[in-house]
């Protein structure tokens, strides 16, 4: 409590202006713990009806910004309480029997942070569902795959696409992971040491939709991993955000001018009239700086603390706060941009200059007339130096071209074509017009399910 | 390849120096790669046999000393293929068929951290194992319990102890969680594409232990969330370890003095000859630093890189192989500390210079009477102010004393002791003995398990 | 400009949320643009005289709370000359000649961080010297010393605070450093290019207060080093609170008490009446990690960016104004709370439980008779682990016991103190009261300097 | 000392595998201790001449590689002062008279990175002459300038590549400023205290070509802000690197096509034999995140550490190594990469595929003409959409078409063309040849004073 406590103070402690945000959850928890005080009979029948009623009309008041926050009552719990205690009196002191705000606060971040990480993961099925469309709808667009962004070999659009797909699909299943460690109830660990009351902690796991019971008490209102977990896959989630962001930059450039973003999500420019600048995809780059730097936060206050509870622990609360709006916004606007998405076509065929991405293919067909394929590669290497240095494509060779590199040329060397790289590409995982459609299949299937 | 350049570029592109610790993973997705394609009929039985018996002999020539590793050759991959060359002539150059460095690294990787993830599981139940053995020789130690590095409540040494044993059961399901991302088979990715050659994955999964085959090419050979996950679960373990740390430090300082470590584990001073320095604890917690800035470092490297390869992941290696090392040898170095740890139980008990620890049990006791909790709360607080301001401690009041805050106090709360307070705690989770026991035998049998 | 997006975009690239914190700057720097064209008669002295009338009533309307932010809007650029444009038609519209918002925000930032800078300086500047009092008014307070949190040799409480003082000091020169290399002016960079326009940015330079003007344009509006290096120099100043927290922290422990800290800069707790918790310290230690995290945050932010301008710069901003703000709250708080302290003198001194710190004395006193360092070192030691084993201080040792371990030791030897340790270390930057007073008298030199 | 500990120990605190790399400065602190104590009559000139010998020629075993560094001797100085025992018997014992381990290792690292800073100094500068260089050779070729990645305002090439030239000037004045800040002699500290013997610290500074002495023995061996602050001046240049390494990958790639670098700095694929990627700058991208991590690394390990020496500090020297062997090598490899650099003047100029970028000049000329920015900005803002819908050029516009959009534009429009863009921005910083062949001129200044 800060009351009595100069200004400076006041600011530099109280969490109210952030902690505010878990209110729902910290009337949840607190009807959950009068209902239990009652049925083992702490307290009253009666004085849990007045709690839980005046706990209800709190709540109502929060969300019709009827409230009035105090920064002197510190955080949200000795808000709600004096509140409480406004309206009950004396009865309003009952509520926090056989209760610390060290395993309070402890509830409210997991009750929090449990809702956090479902909606994270619809939002993630979102994401993939738009990647999916794009997908489904562009399946025969050939573009250069590339390594070291050189112009590697042809892929299908749509397999590129769904390497995101499988990225998000890893994002969902850690998300998953997190859940389920942060689905455990601490409350009942008091301070620090348990509590000397005859609480029953099943019966609150149960009202609060815990599937789990913390087994020790020091370390349940000491432990922020969860909050460290979500902090990580949020900021993995982040990297592969920024990843894609970097191909849609690169992408919408003069240079490339694959696609077209819909105009709502670009922005032009005050001195530059012409530009379409890529704003949501630069902006998620560079909120993954963010991200990261809240994880390392987190990961830096919580070194080196003794057992139990340090006020430094109050310091998880903004920095994943930031993590799960950024994620959610980023999430979100990727989702609806990817919509608006329009693929330039002819810009995606014309990239392929040359034909020189056919090499590898080139290097597998001696390879199947025999050649090890170590020996083919370096034909083909010499093959592709000669080639460049005439400023020639493959195609354009001759055979008796060829067959200065190797006899084992025939007509058939005509026959690659970038269409004729993508088939022959058709292993699980591969980028066959085959292998995509069963992927395609795969992934419709999964963001059907509930994410 | 680096043949032909100069000096700097060779020392600064050759990950040789560090990727050779990955030969024996490289040489067994070899053989299972040779197999394969020989049972695909992709290069003959008798090439692979050849090439089999090559590649063993490699293995012994490395694990020999005999092996000449060449920077100009690069990697791990050319270095052994080389060799392989130098052996079995054009042959060797059949087994590179259907692969490229793209996939095999992603492979070896994999196969590498999957091992590592396992004995990292095994180092933390010992470390667990460790743990649990100080706290079932201590049950009955009661130690202040601290929030805020201030004596809040007693608690039970073992139960302190536990809380430790818990962050590191955390530890592992989080591992495990991390090793099932890793069990996935990118090799077939080729370099991006997936490859030409109709080889069989599922057999090289079932051969290489694999539980799952990659889905899409150009994720398979790009994708780092497994050495990234890997850095993250050790950060918190890493984190859980400086949190243990600080406290050894704490409770061998001179001020404390509730344990001794065994000398081994201490070290003297160049200049103060009567100092025992916790130095294994003090490095554990400094290398959190390490171990903090290798994840940060991963997630800053893959940050916005396009698809597919790129060379900036070469620095994956180094740092994941730094990690853990550094948790490996950490965890070794803890796990044999905690077995020499001494309780100066003298120590620990006079710890108790007052019993103002007992406080909220008094706030109980009047709650019990009938008063509201934050009434009792009240009437405590002034009293402690009162006890302290006289110097004296709560059980050295007289009953009147005490009635001048409350009439409800009675002779019963005399009753009112470390044990007593202690031993009310017995809810799950708490730290009475009773609850204590059954802990330390649910963590008896996790240790138990295989890890 | 945002007009017409949809709501989750508008939410998503809007700066107006934070940047309308630099409307000042932004306004500032509008009127030395104004005034600079009016001069180059790019504009008529007409114009700019209205110009600068709307802004300055614009800053006023913003300083009362009358503006009207609007994120459809974007920024603070816009949202002033759409004000503008309200007051004073197509006028308004000659402001953003030869300027760009990529030169403008550059501007905006290096004005408001050269402010924030100095305002740093000064709250450095009434931290030591809160540090200063405390020493210089407990000047004969002797301590232990320790390394590895073990007692070491004895050393003059003063000594220990003033190295917390040198520690702030090198602080400050950083942050001049810093201030340095943001006192430059990127105004005339236009977009990235340069503008087409007779512009006189000297002028502008000693309008706004700059020593320097850019000399690359495309580095002028792309460059955020200035941010970064606040960002890195305060992580070091937190870096600092974090070890001067930590021994406050450990000071105010019940098994320390060397000092009490005035109640304003303590909580209590909600279920412990008994508890005076060091808040304000331990919450200063963990925001450590969030002015760490911010600046991973701005580096990975800038990470392989392009020139020029990218959408992803724009947030330097809310980390740098986190940090800086923490740093400014957090400074504040430790000047305050540093002055509240109260030495617990008896505990001080109890705290030295055996006179063992006095080790090095002693074998300084033998190398002095003769003895090599080495030697005496060992001698030392053996007597050491006798006075350990036999529970006894050196002083309680007779001197035929002394002579046991070195003939050397003579009558004198009982002459070793801690007071004539701390006189002993009479070298300049040494603990001695001499050398702690040259100290003194130099610090309160350096705070008297304006900072 | 860690004799008789066992391996796993050993090999965890042991810290000779790295700390002997700095044998030359503890040598070299040695030899001026060893001159003082002489000088000071704290031993006798004899002694300190046979350790001088002695010291000499230990460092030569040691360059000679004949020395054999002992792990249980734990660090550096341990190895050498044990040998000088070995070669002197028990005089070497007096070389330790008046120092600590905890003085020296601080004198230690702050002589080798006063070399390192100076040496990365003339790297700074070495890259900076290749920029320049290249910059030279190519004054006259206009490339597109890009904000958002999306094709802005022409600029000259030589102009882009000082934004280079410049950012790495503030990181020589950085890493100056941090030198200044290293140059600071600890010596004479000892533990913690200062040292018991009249030694002159003035003429050690002076031996050791320092240029101040620390002022606290307490702040002295604990403080490691010199380490922190090379590596955050380092993270800095490689965040300047990492862009400048983006933009040689995009300048390389397919769709760009700008620079081609020379053969020695691009490696091949192992299955793609057409390619030639840039692997040396990807790598330095990639390595930006070790360098971030490193900072990150030491600044976590620095986190609230109480006064004064902890054996956490032993951790800053491998991530400072670490960066600055990453840093040395990639300075030179991009100077020498930059020295191969060809520019691909056709594709450069190619890359213009519509003249939209002079959209700025034609607003501009709109200006000159009297509209007030703001409008001229809308109309040029309509023309642009109307030449983009009809796929036709700014020039390829009849005047009529012009005046559609105003009356202003008259047959002058005709007038402005990528040339009359550049010749512009005559404004010192931009981009009018004028202004570079400035800006090259002072830059040529500034490579060829001293770095």
């Amino acid at each position: 409590m800060l009351e009595g406590k100069d200004e400076l103070v006041k600011q530099y402690l109280a969490s109210i202006p952030f902690d505010r945000r878990l209110f729902r959850q910290d009337i949840r928890g607190s009807l959950a713990h009068a209902k239990m005080l009652a049925k083992q009979r702490i307290i009253t029948e009666d004085d849990a009806a007045a709690i839980i009623k005046g706990l209800t009309s709190i709540q109502q008041e929060i969300e019709q910004g009827e409230f009035q926050f105090r920064p002197e009552l510190e955080d949200i719990h000795m808000n709600v309480e004096t509140r409480l205690q406004e309206k009950l009196g004396d009865i309003a002191g009952k509520l926090h029997t056989a209760r610390s705000r060290n395993d309070q606060i402890a509830l409210d971040m997991r009750l929090f942070l449990k809702e956090e990480t479902s909606r994270t993961l619809t939002r993630l099925n979102d994401l993939q569902s738009s990647l999916l469309q794009l997908a489904e709808a562009n399946q025969d667009v050939i573009m250069p795959g590339y390594t070291h962004l050189q112009q590697a070999q042809p892929v299908l659009l749509a397999h590129h696409l769904l390497a995101y797909f499988d990225m998000l699909q890893r994002d969902k299943e850690r998300f998953r992971d997190c859940l389920n460690r942060t689905d455990v109830l601490p409350l009942g660990s008091g301070a620090l040491a348990g509590v000397t009351y005859a609480i029953d902690r099943d019966f609150l796991a149960r009202e609060l939709g815990f599937g789990k019971v913390s087994t020790n008490s020091l370390d349940a209102v000491s432990d922020r991993d969860f909050v460290v977990e979500f902090e990580a896959a949020s900021a993995l989630t982040m990297m592969h955000l920024s990843r894609l962001a970097e191909e849609i930059i690169l992408w919408t450039s003069d240079e490339f001018g694959f696609i077209q973003i819909g105009e709502a999500y670009t922005t032009g420019s005050s001195i530059m009239p012409q530009k379409r600048n890529p704003d949501v995809a630069e902006l998620a780059r560079g909120k993954t700086g963010r991200v990261y730097g809240n994880l390392m936060a987190t990961l830096t206050t919580m070194k080196a603390l003794p057992l139990a509870y340090n006020r430094d622990m109050q310091e998880d609360k903004e920095r994943v706060f930031d993590t799960l709006d950024t994620l959610d916004l980023s999430l979100q606007a990727f989702a609806e941009m990817i919509r608006t998405v329009k693929v330039n076509v002819g810009r995606v065929r014309a990239a392929f200059r040359k034909d020189y991405v056919l090499a590898t293919d080139l290097a597998d067909y001696l390879v199947k007339k025999g050649l090890p394929f170590r020996e083919a590669h370096r034909v083909v290497s010499e093959l592709s130096i000669y080639a460049m240095n005439n400023d020639r494509c493959f195609r354009e060779l001759t055979l008796s071209e060829y067959n200065k590199f190797s006899p084992l040329f025939g007509q058939d060397v005509y026959d690659i074509t970038l269409e004729s790289s993508i088939a022959a590409r058709n292993i699980p995982g591969g980028t066959s017009l085959q292998q995509v459609q069963i992927a395609l299949a795969r992934a419709r299937q999964l963001v059907e399910r509930t994410p």
